[in-house]
Formats: C-alpha cells, structure tokens, sequence
C-alpha cells in the first residue's frame, strides 16, 4: 500500500491511499489517521483489510485536484543520520565516520511534499538532502540488524533541509540548522515495506531549477537500513511512527564549489525508485 | 496552579493539581489531559475557572497513595540548552559558549518525577542534571525576548540524565547520551507562571545518597529564562506544551575528580524553590 494524506482547505486532514498513479482512495471512513497509533494497532493490517473489503465503493480523489499532507501524521521524533554516503561526508570536509552519526529534527519541520520550502529570516545557506526515510512499525529497543527489518512499517522520500550556517558555524549541534518550519517534506506516500524488495537499492536523486545535482543510489550506504535501526535502538526508543532518515547522498549546496544556497523561486525536485517524487518552491519568509 | 499527572495501575492517566503539599485533587471530570490541545487552546484559563466552580466537590487522592508520572503529557520537543551555567562549562573542560548551545532529547525518555532512572545496556557512565524547564504556552516564533515570558506556561523540575561516554565519545552530537528511556523525569508538577515570581532566581540542588552535589541558583544563567525561549524561536517553533530545559549547574558526576556516575542502589534526589523535588533510584537495565 501507498499511504498518504490530503490536507483540506480547513486545514483538516483526510487519510488516503494511493490506488494508480494519479487516483487517492478516501480512508475517511476507516476512521484513523496514520499515526503512532495508527502503527502500534496493526493499523497497516487492518488497513489491508478495509481496503479489500471497501474499495471499490470509497470515494476517489485525483490526485491533481487535492494537496497533499506529509504522507504519516507528525512523528513522536526524527532521527537522522548524518555523513552515511562516503562522498558526501568528503564533500563536508569530515571523515566518513567509524559508527553511524545521530542527530534530531524538529518535529514542527514536518511537512507536505509539495508544500514550500521557507527560507528562515536571516538565513543564507538553506540546502536540500534527499534522503530515504523509514517509518517504525512498532517499538524499537536493543534491536539485533538480523530483525531490524521486522520493525519498519515503510518508506518514504524525506528532503533533510539544513541551514549550514546554523548548523555548523552556531556553537556545535547540528539540530539549531535542521529544525525551522517546512524543513522537512515526506511524501508523497509510505510504501509499506512489502512494496519495496531492497532498501539498500534504491536510487534517489535531486534537481535544483531542472538541472541534477543529487544522483546516487542507497546501495552506497556507509550503514544500511537494518544497520542504522539496530544502532539507534541501542541508545533510545523508537516509537511506532517515528521517522528515521538514513543520511543524503554527494551534490548538496555546500559540496558545491563555490557553495550554492537557496534563493527565493528556486524549483527543487527530488524522487526516490518506487517512492516517487516531490517539488518544493523557495520562498523567503518575510 | 500547580498541574500533575497519576499513572493508575492500568497505565492511565488522571490528570490532577496540588491542592496542598500532600493533596491531589482529581481533574478527570475536566475532561482533557496537560497536552499541547490543552495547552493551545487556553486550556490554563479554563481550568482555572473549572477548579474555581469544582473545587471543593471533586475527589481528592492523598501524594502518598498514587504514582506520579511526568506532570504533563509527553511534549513535541524537548530543547535542552548546553552549558548554560560558567561553572559548569568549566567542570565540562569547555569554554562559556558566546551564545546558547542547543541540543534536544527524544520525547520518549520522558519520565514521572519519582520513576525509577534505568542504566541502559552497556552504559558506564550515566549521570545527573538538575534544571529547571519550561513549559510553553503558545506557539512561539520569532519571539522577542521582550515578549518572551508571555509565551510560558510554566515551570517544573527536570533531571537531564545524560550518558556521557555516547554523548562525547560516540561521534559529536549530543543526542545520543541524552535520549534512552527515563532520562527526563520532569515533575512532581508544573507550576504556572504566575506562581514563580522570577524564574531567573531560582536555588536549585541535587543529592546523590544523601549528599548535596549540586546546588545553584537560576541567577547564574548564562542565558536566561526570556533569552533562551527567544533564541530557540529564532531557529525553530515552539509549539504548546513543548519543554525547554535550561541548563544545569556545576556538580555533575562528569565533573567529579575523579569522575563520578550512576550505580544501581543510588538515591539521586532534586528540587527548586518553589517546584517541589523529585526522587529518583537507579535501577541497572537487564
């Protein structure tokens, strides 16, 4: 299943799944958001099984007709890992690291896939991540790599936006570049993860203004899926529908030579094999 | 107000305020738990008005006979601000920082005030942190800090357990040594801001067996109270019922000579002025 989300003119949220390309089945009716919840219920069974039962009378959406939401309601966390493709820790002048590195997002970055992207008041140096993301199934902790997968629900396209400045030249922790508003756009959907026969083989790429400059595919993981959920439970708890995002691939803004920042009206685009794809549109927020 | 929370044996929540030092007065019939809704939605004023036409008739439970959990419910975010006392950052073998050290913890280390605190797996080196936290009241952005305070809630008492080996020796950010289960105790209550005359003035302390190890006053902040949520809204919302954590003072076991940290059997109790303490016993993670 394609999971995903319409946010209504009313700001409400309407749950759906993706039946074509183009064609959102209306899961009002199933009577649950894709959240915690949601994921801790067996809600993906369940789910299945309203679907075979009720989809040929549930309402439909084009999908040019609505706005979409993030694909899974607001995560009780973001986990991301950072440098976890060898050529973009070269491109950030850091050595590719020996454990998987941690970090947080804020959760009120959470956003549509298609939404804007705003650029903060007094920031120069917004840049673009496409990452894979993951969305937990079901609680994780001391999770051994052989069952890590047992507790993935599915996956999903995640644009890791980062202000470099704040990141990296504010006093040290990555998370005051990481966290302004629409800073993090998922979607369109969450495969569940029997949609997706190798995670760790999936190419992923991103384009500014039409040209590519993110190309690369999770194969080149320093740490794979099973890795990278293994070793964040060793050290918290991951809850059923929190997000972890396994780290960005070379060709970000600040891997550019000279360095290349987002600018009002700028298009960027960004897709992953079977995940499909997203658009933000830079705007400055006044 | 003084808000908490009583974890029934189900697992439940009672949602309650101290009516005296050892009484709880049962806020069920309310009908809403301490969460960011509640807090959005002006939620301090109308339970104030609740308690005013309720008081004296709704059930009352004696401190002694309930178990607390965190005083309220788990927030979005929780950020945490870094070396935020001199002395501190000194004893930490790091320079005063020029302007807030931001970090967060996950949101499921969230914790009652009297829970016992779990050594995690493999952990060596699991330590305290008094401080006090904020609880926000509305959703903050670009704040000045002229108008910082009008954006608070309130404030409790919160410990910052942090495992210092994968806080500084696994790789750089903080996260990791700050997030395992139990790590943020925060209670016994919140206090509204109406009861804390200046939260910038605050002793604060720490006992580990018996022992006074910390033991400070707000006044020593590096950045205080209206600063820090005025910073933090430069860089990220903070939406209701979100918690900022100050800061902790000198004491901590990483400060020790020679170091010093957690064993199973240790008592480690705290408190401020005005909010109350809290009382935790270390228990070793199988």
């Amino acid at each position: 299943m394609k999971l995903t989300r319409i946010r209504n003119q009313s700001g409400s949220i309407t749950p759906g799944v993706f039946v074509s390309e183009t064609e959102i089945l209306d899961c009002s009716e199933f009577g649950q958001d894709w959240n915690e919840a949601f994921f801790e219920n067996d809600g993906i069974n369940q789910l299945s099984n309203w679907l075979s039962a009720n989809q040929e009378r549930a309402p439909k959406f084009n999908r040019s007709d609505v706005q979409l939401a993030p694909a899974v309601a607001r995560p009780s966390k973001i986990v991301c890992v950072g440098l976890n493709y060898a050529a973009h820790a070269s491109e950030s002048g850091m050595d590719a690291p020996s454990e998987p590195v941690l970090f947080f997002k804020a959760s009120s970055a959470w956003s549509g896939p298609n939404d804007n992207v705003v650029i903060p008041r007094n920031s120069t140096k917004t840049d673009w991540e496409v990452e894979l993301a993951i969305v937990i199934g079901k609680k994780a902790k001391y999770v051994p790599e052989e069952s890590a997968l047992e507790y993935v629900a599915g996956y999903g396209v995640h644009n890791d936006y980062s202000e470099r400045e704040w990141q990296l030249e504010r006093l040290g922790q990555w998370v005051k570049g990481k966290s302004a508003d629409t800073f993090a756009p998922f979607g369109p959907f969450m495969a569940t993860k029997d949609e997706i026969s190798d995670p760790n083989n999936l190419d992923l790429w991103l384009n500014l203004n039409g040209d590519k400059v993110q190309s690369s595919n999770t194969s080149d993981f320093i740490f794979n899926v099973q890795q990278v959920v293994s070793y964040i439970s060793q050290f918290m708890t991951l809850l059923p529908g929190d997000v972890v995002s396994t780290g960005t691939p070379s060709g970000v803004g600040l891997g550019h030579q000279p360095p290349k920042y987002l600018q009002a009206g700028d298009v960027v685009e960004l897709g992953i094999a079977g995940l499909g794809a997203q658009k933000q549109i830079a705007v400055q927020e006044d």
